[in-house]
């Protein structure tokens, strides 16, 4: 970069979102992200990999703020309760970092676009495994770690859709603690 | 097709997982699956859109079995007992049409595959929404019925990599209702 830019990411964040919005995701290319945002293509390319990254790249990766909160869990928790404690972490740290609605508007091009929503899935997928390998390194075992992980994870994926869909005016993590009860209710 | 082949789509199965183990998923072709299973690269293309197809195409498809299943669950069922109810039943007719070995085989091949592991977690998630839309049909709101969903699919998943590991003796039906059981102990 030319010169420190704080906001740099969150500018292409909402760059991308408007491009995709615009002329759609499949015509839109990083140096229009770029362009838009005010940086230039090399400084894309230093924080992404591609134009599909920008929507998948953030500050805190949830799979590493799941796997240190499931470490540093106390003894007498359950499984269930190491990862929702995990998930509860992510979400605090994702509500810290983008707002609602910008949230919602990432969330419609995904669900529209195949490519983004598999790249989702991935991102869904490698945070229920990294919560796995943590429980595993607790001393729990299979199935109950995949279970948990699993559960925890649908808990996030489910507080996520609630907290975009514009239903409540809960806030994520508070979408998470709903959900969770919930989850405790079905068996 | 030429002449009616009913096991013309097992053989394409059983060469393909052989090709994409001797020469791997990027170097094998459609016609060297279609030539390997001795059918025409024409029957090839009735039965798959291409050659990652072969590896998701099944005589039941899980999302139309589930939905299936939750239409016809018991009035006094919970929301979470007709989900699994519905992926007991995929459980079975997949026992049915797949060995052991093969299904080992399968996932072998899509857990070292990037491209075919997005295609598995599609594959997962159609199960899941499938099961969300048919409890929504049951008057099952949200978040429960997501959670449900999500729930029960995982203990699908779980079930499924336990009976591929060799771990267990289990048939895949057994392994559904060991998972099922953990599910409950969660919480």
């Amino acid at each position: 970069m030319g010169r420190w830019e704080p906001d740099a990411r969150g500018r292409m964040l909402a760059a991308a979102l408007e491009l995709f919005a615009e002329v759609g995701y499949e015509k839109t290319t990083a140096s229009d992200i770029a362009t838009r945002a005010g940086v230039t293509e090399r400084t894309f390319f230093r924080h992404f990999a591609d134009k599909r990254e920008v929507l998948f790249v953030g500050p805190n990766p949830l799979d590493e703020t799941v796997t240190k909160a499931i470490a540093a869990a106390d003894e007498g928790a359950t499984p269930l309760q190491m990862v929702l404690a995990g998930v509860r972490e992510a979400a605090v740290g994702l509500d810290a970092v983008r707002s609602r609605e910008q949230a919602a508007e990432r969330a419609r091009i995904i669900d529209t676009t195949p490519a983004l929503r598999e790249r989702e899935l991935l991102k869904m997928a490698t945070m229920t495994i990294a919560a796995q390998v943590a429980l595993a390194e607790r001393g729990v075992g299979e199935p109950t770690a995949g279970l948990a992980s699993h559960s925890a994870v649908a808990v996030f994926v489910t507080a996520f859709s609630r907290w975009v869909s514009g239903a409540t005016d809960l806030s994520l993590p508070e979408c998470v603690d709903e959900a969770a009860a919930a989850l405790r209710a079905l068996t």
